[in-house]
C-alpha cells in the first residue's frame, strides 16, 4: 500500500470508528467527524509531531479540536495512533469513561477542553505564542476548526492576534462541510470568501479539496514551510462523507447513524491500521527566564494606596523572584497597573489589546505548559470572557485573573465600567478562588498566594485609594478572614472598600454603646466558615456590606457559610440595589446604602429588632 | 459662512465643549472626542435624520456611540443641536446629572448604553435589522466606533451579519486616531488594512481624512447612496486634534486637559453655533404583523415533555396571538425548539448563527423599538454574551432569554454543554427575572409572563423530558412558588429537574414517617420570600437541590430570601460540586448528589440533627 493509499484507508478507518463509537454510545457527532477524516489521516501520518507516551513534552506539537463535537474523530485518531484501544473507544460517552462527549483533559493528550465553539483556535494562538515567546521551542499548534464556528467573533480575535504576533507555528485547518446544526452555514462552500478574510487578517490561506489526500499533503507541506505568518487550510468537505445515508444531507447533525452496519459496509468495513505519529524533532530544553531577584513591596500603615496599584507592584515583584510568572492585559495596563510588570519583564508580558476572549484563551494556552499567567482588565470587562473562564475550569486550567475598577466606588465613569457582578460570576466557576483585598499589603500577600493556587483564582481590586490597615508582615491565607475588631452585639462582614466603611460604622456604633465585631472576608471563596459560624453564634446579628449587586456575592457567600456551619443569625445584606450613575465615590457609596452610615443604621435596626424579639 | 466653514466651526465648538465639560468634571475623555469632531459636525449637519423632540419616532435614525467614552463629544453634539443647554453640559459626570461618564438611556436620545467597547456596532446592526425587517421604515443606524475596539471579536460578528443581511441602512464611522489607552493600537493608521478586512467581510469601505469636512461630506453621501451592503467610513484622525498639548500624543487618554484655557484659545474660543438636525423624511407608519390567532399549547398531566420543547411551542403560540413578539436563535433552534416559532412566523425569526454576542446585541436593538425579542441558545453558551447582557441592563433593555440544556441532566454531551452557572450569572444582572420551570404547562405560563416583563428575563429549560405535574389551567406568577406537598418535618425546595427528585424524595421520607413539604421555586428571582419564610418557621429544616454549581443559584436564593424574611432554619444546599463527565442523566444526577436519594438522605440527616439538638 503506498502512502496515499494508506492515508485513504486510514481516513476510512477513522470514519468507521467514528460511526462505531457513536453507535455504541447512542449519541454523538459522527457526520461532523467524517468530513475531516482525510485531514486528520494526513496530519497524523507525517505532519503532527507529538510523543504520545509523553504528551507533556514541551517540544511536542499541540492538536486542538476547536470543533470539539468531532470527538469521535479525535478518539478514533487516538486509537489509530495506539494511545487507546478499541474497547476504550467503544466506552465513548459512557459514565466513567475518559472519552467524554466533548474532549476534556481527563485524557492526557487533550490540552484543553473544547465544545464551546470558537475557543479552540484562540487557545491554539496561546499555545503557539507560548512555544514561540516563552518555551522558545519549535512546537506547532494545529487547530481543527468547523466552518460554523467562524461566525464567532473570538475566531477573528485569534486571526488578528496570530498574524500580529507572526505565529508561523500555528496552523488552522477549517473543515468547511457547509452544514451547521440546523442548516447551511452563512457562507456555505464559499471558500474564496473565507480565504479573502483570512488574507485580509494577515494569514496565508490555502484552499483544498478536503477529501483529496494528495492535495492535503501539499497544503500541509506549504503550511509548515510558511514563515512569518500563520496558515489556514480551508478544506472543502462533505459532512458525513462516504456514507449515502448522511453525506451532505441536512438534518444529520449530532446523532448516530440510523444504519451503522450499512455505513460501515459502504466505508469498506472495519480496519485495524496503526499510524506512527512522529515524535518531536530536536528542540532541546524549554527556555527559562532568570528572575533578577527582589523583594515584595511594603506599604506603611495609614498610607492611601489603590489596591490595583498594589496588584501591579506585587505582580512585578513576583516576576522579580519567579521566572515562571507571566502577565497579560487587555490594553488597560495603566489602569490595572500590570504595566509595572510589563516595564520590568517585557519578555514575559503580553499585550492582548481590547480582546478579552483572546486574552483568557492565551492564558489558558500558556498555563498548559506550566507557566503562571496573570491576566488583568477591568472587572466589568472580564465578563466579556465569561464563557472562556467557564471552559477554562472544564480544562482544569490554573489561571490567575485580576479585575480592577470594581463597584460603584470607581465613581464618575458610570455603570458600564463598574464590575458589579464579578463576585457572583467568579464564585460560580468550578474550582474558583475569589479574593477581595481591602488594602495594599493584603493585596501583595494574596497575589503571592495566587501564584501557586490551582484552579481559577480571581482578585478584585479598586480604582481609588484605601488606607493601609495591615502591616507588611501580616500573613493571610486563602479561606481565612480577619476579625479586626471584637464585639458581641453585632457582626459586620465586609471586604474591600466596604471593609473601611464597616470599620467606620463600628466606631459610630461604639458611640451608641454597641460593640460591633468586624470581619474582613477577603477570601470570599472559600469563605471562612468557622469564623463566620462563631460570629453567628456569638453575636446573632450580622450585617454584610458589598460594593456589588445583592445576588451571588459576599452576602450570599456569608449566608452559605452560615448554612454550612449549621449556625443561624439575623442577617441583613447591604449591596447595590439600584442602577448607579456617575458621581463621586463617596456619593455613590452613600446612594447605594453601603457606606458607614448605612451599615451602622442596619446594625442598629437589626440589634433593636433582636432585643425586641 | 459657507457650509464647509460652518461645519469646521461647528467641529471646533464640539472640541471646545468637550474640553470644557471634561475640565468641569475633572475627568472624562476629551482627546477621544476631539478626533471625531469633524465627523460628527458633518453628520449632524445634513446626514443624520432624527427628530430630537421625538426620539422614539421609529422613522428617525439612530446614532450609537460605540466608543462610548467619547461622551463629551456626544453631549456637545446634543448641545449644538439644542437638545440640552450649556448648564447641563457642564453637569457632566456630576452626581444626579443625566450626562453620565458613558452615555446611558437616562438621556432620551441615547438608544443604548455604551462604554464596554465592541458593543455599539453589533447593537446598531440590530437597530438596522429592526428598521429593515420589522419596522420596515427607512431609518438608518449610524455607529461611531473607535479603532481600538476593532480588536473585539464582536465587531467582526457585526461585520459578518450586517453584510449577510445586506443592511445598507447601516453606516459605521471609525475614528482611526491610532492611539488606544496605553499606546498605539495593533494597526495604527493602516486604513488600508481595515478597509481590506471590511471589504472581505462584504462591506463598502471608504477611507477618508477625518478632519477634512469636504471629504467627509463626500464619504457620507456615498455611504447613504450605497445599496445592498453596509458602509464603513474609515477616518484617519488625530487624537486630541487641534490642541498642541495633546494632539497625537501618547499618554493623553481619559483625562481632562492640563490647560483647558489655552486649549480653548487654540481652538478659537467658545462658540454658540446651533445646528439644525434634519427630521426623518417620509416613511409613514411602522409595519405591524397581523398575528394569525391561536391558542396556548396544553399538556396532559403525566405526559413526559422536555421543557425546552414546551418553550418552543409556547413561543410559537405567543407569536400566533401577538404581532410584536420576535425570536432569535444562535443556530441551535432545533435544540432550543425556537424552530417552532421560525416555521410559523418566518418574518419575525432571526437566525443569528453561532454568534451569541451579536444575537443579544440584535435583540437589544429590536427591543429599543418596542418589539419583544426572545433569544435562545444553550444556557452554557449564553455565557458567551454575558457582557452584552450586563450592558443590556445598563441600557434598561427589556429582553427575554432562554437557555436550554441546563445542568448535568443533559447527560452524554459532557460539561462543556451543561449550563451550571447560568442561575448565578443571571441572578447577578440588574433588573433580572430568573425562571426555572419543571414541567411543560408551567413553562407555557412563564413564557407568556415574560412577554410583558420589564428588564432581563431568563428562562432555564431542560434537554430531557419531565412529567407534566400541573394542569393546563394552573396559573403562576413571577415571584411566586407552589407548595406541592405539605409537611412540617422538613422542607425540600427545588425547581426544574430536581423538583421531580424532591417529590420522589418526599415519597421516600413519608415511608420513614417524615412529612416533607415540597416547594417548587420556579421563580428563582424574585423568590417567594413569604412562602420560604413560612417554611423556615414551620419546618425549621430545609434542603435545597439544584442542577447547578453550589454558588449563586437556587440554594443561595433561598438563603437570601430567608434572611430577608428574618427567619432562620438549618439549610442544606445540594448542588453539583465536582466537575461532571458524560453519562446518563440519572447517573449524573446521582453522582452529583442531587437525586431523590441524596435529597432524602440530606433531609433525614438534617432532621436527625435537629431532633438531637
Amino acid at each position: 500500500m503506498d502512502r496515499n493509499e494508506f492515508r485513504r484507508e486510514l481516513a476510512q478507518q477513522l470514519r468507521v470508528d467514528s460511526v462505531r463509537c457513536s453507535a455504541a454510545a447512542g449519541s454523538g457527532h459522527p457526520t461532523s467527524s467524517m468530513s475531516a477524516a482525510e485531514l486528520m489521516a494526513v496530519l497524523l501520518d507525517g505532519h503532527l509531531c507529538l510523543d504520545l507516551d509523553n504528551p507533556n513534552d514541551p517540544r511536542g506539537d499541540h492538536l486542538v479540536f476547536s470543533k470539539g463535537h468531532a470527538s469521535p474523530l479525535y478518539y478514533s485518531c487516538l486509537k489509530a495512533a495506539g494511545a487507546i484501544d478499541d474497547a476504550e473507544l467503544l466506552s465513548y460517552r459512557k459514565h466513567g469513561s475518559r472519552l467524554e462527549g466533548h474532549p476534556t483533559p481527563v485524557l492526557p493528550w487533550v490540552d484543553v477542553a473544547t465544545g464551546s465553539l470558537g475557543q479552540g483556535l484562540p487557545i491554539a494562538v496561546g499555545l503557539a505564542l507560548c512555544a514561540e515567546r516563552l518555551d522558545r521551542l519549535p512546537a506547532r499548534a494545529w487547530a481543527l476548526c468547523g466552518d460554523s464556528e467562524l461566525s464567532e467573533g473570538s475566531i477573528w480575535e485569534a486571526f488578528d492576534h496570530a498574524s500580529f504576533e507572526r505565529l508561523d507555528n500555528l496552523i488552522a485547518i477549517v473543515d468547511v462541510n457547509r452544514l451547521g446544526q440546523t442548516g447551511e452555514t452563512m457562507h456555505g462552500w464559499d471558500l474564496d470568501l473565507y480565504a479573502g478574510r483570512a488574507r485580509a487578517f494577515g494569514w496565508e490561506a490555502i484552499e483544498v479539496d478536503g477529501h483529496d489526500v494528495e492535495a492535503i499533503e501539499e497544503a500541509f507541506a506549504r503550511a509548515t514551510s510558511t514563515s512569518g505568518r500563520p496558515t489556514v487550510v480551508l478544506a472543502r468537505t462533505k459532512k458525513g462523507a462516504g456514507v449515502e445515508e448522511v453525506e451532505d444531507q441536512p438534518g444529520k447533525h449530532g446523532k448516530p447513524l440510523e444504519d451503522p452496519e450499512r455505513a460501515i459496509e459502504q466505508l469498506g468495513g472495519e480496519r485495524d491500521l496503526r499510524v506512527q505519529v512522529a515524535g518531536p524533532e530536536g528542540g532541546g530544553e524549554r527556555h527559562r527566564f532568570e528572575p533578577p531577584g527582589g523583594e515584595s513591596p511594603r506599604f506603611d500603615v495609614g498610607e492611601e494606596v489603590p489596591t490595583r496599584k498594589a496588584y501591579g507592584q506585587a505582580l512585578k515583584a513576583l516576576g522579580d523572584v519567579r521566572g515562571d510568572v507571566v502577565a497579560l492585559d487587555g490594553e488597560v495596563s495603566n489602569s490595572t497597573y500590570s504595566e509595572l510588570f510589563r516595564d520590568a519583564h517585557p519578555e514575559r508580558y503580553f499585550e492582548m489589546y481590547i480582546a478579552e476572549q483572546q486574552m483568557i484563551a492565551a492564558a489558558v494556552g500558556m498555563q498548559r505548559r506550566g507557566w503562571k499567567p496573570f491576566a488583568s482588565t477591568f472587572a466589568a470587562f472580564l465578563s466579556r470572557a465569561y464563557d472562556f473562564v467557564r471552559m477554562a475550569a472544564v480544562s482544569r486550567a490554573n489561571l490567575r485573573l485580576c479585575g480592577s475598577h470594581a463597584g460603584v466606588s470607581i465613581g464618575e465613569d458610570g455603570p458600564s465600567q463598574m464590575g458589579l457582578e464579578d463576585l457572583a460570576a467568579f464564585r460560580a466557576v468550578h474550582s474558583s478562588t475569589v479574593l477581595y483585598p481591602c488594602d495594599a499589603n493584603q493585596t501583595v500577600r494574596l497575589v503571592e498566594l495566587m501564584a501557586d493556587r490551582d484552579g481559577i483564582s480571581y482578585l478584585r481590586t479598586h480604582r481609588g485609594g484605601t488606607p493601609v490597615i495591615y502591616g507588611p508582615e501580616e500573613r493571610f491565607e486563602i479561606g481565612g478572614s480577619r476579625t479586626l475588631r471584637d464585639g458581641d452585639d453585632v457582626t459586620l462582614v465586609a471586604a474591600g472598600v466596604t471593609l473601611h466603611e464597616a470599620l467606620a460604622a463600628a466606631e459610630r456604633l461604639a458611640e451608641d454603646g454597641l460593640r460591633a465585631r468586624v470581619i474582613d472576608l477577603y477570601s470570599v471563596k472559600p469563605a471562612d466558615v468557622p469564623a463566620l459560624g462563631r460570629a453567628a453564634a456569638e453575636t446573632s446579628a450580622i450585617v454584610t456590606a458589598e460594593d456589588h449587586w445583592p445576588e451571588g456575592g459576599l452576602g450570599d457567600a456569608v449566608l452559605s457559610a452560615l448554612a454550612e456551619a449549621g449556625e443561624s443569625a439575623r442577617v441583613r445584606k447591604l449591596a447595590v440595589r439600584d442602577m448607579p450613575g456617575s458621581g463621586k465615590s463617596e456619593e455613590l457609596l452613600r446612594e447605594a446604602g453601603i457606606d458607614a452610615e448605612a451599615i451602622a443604621s442596619a446594625a442598629r435596626e437589626l440589634v433593636g429588632a433582636a432585643s425586641l424579639a
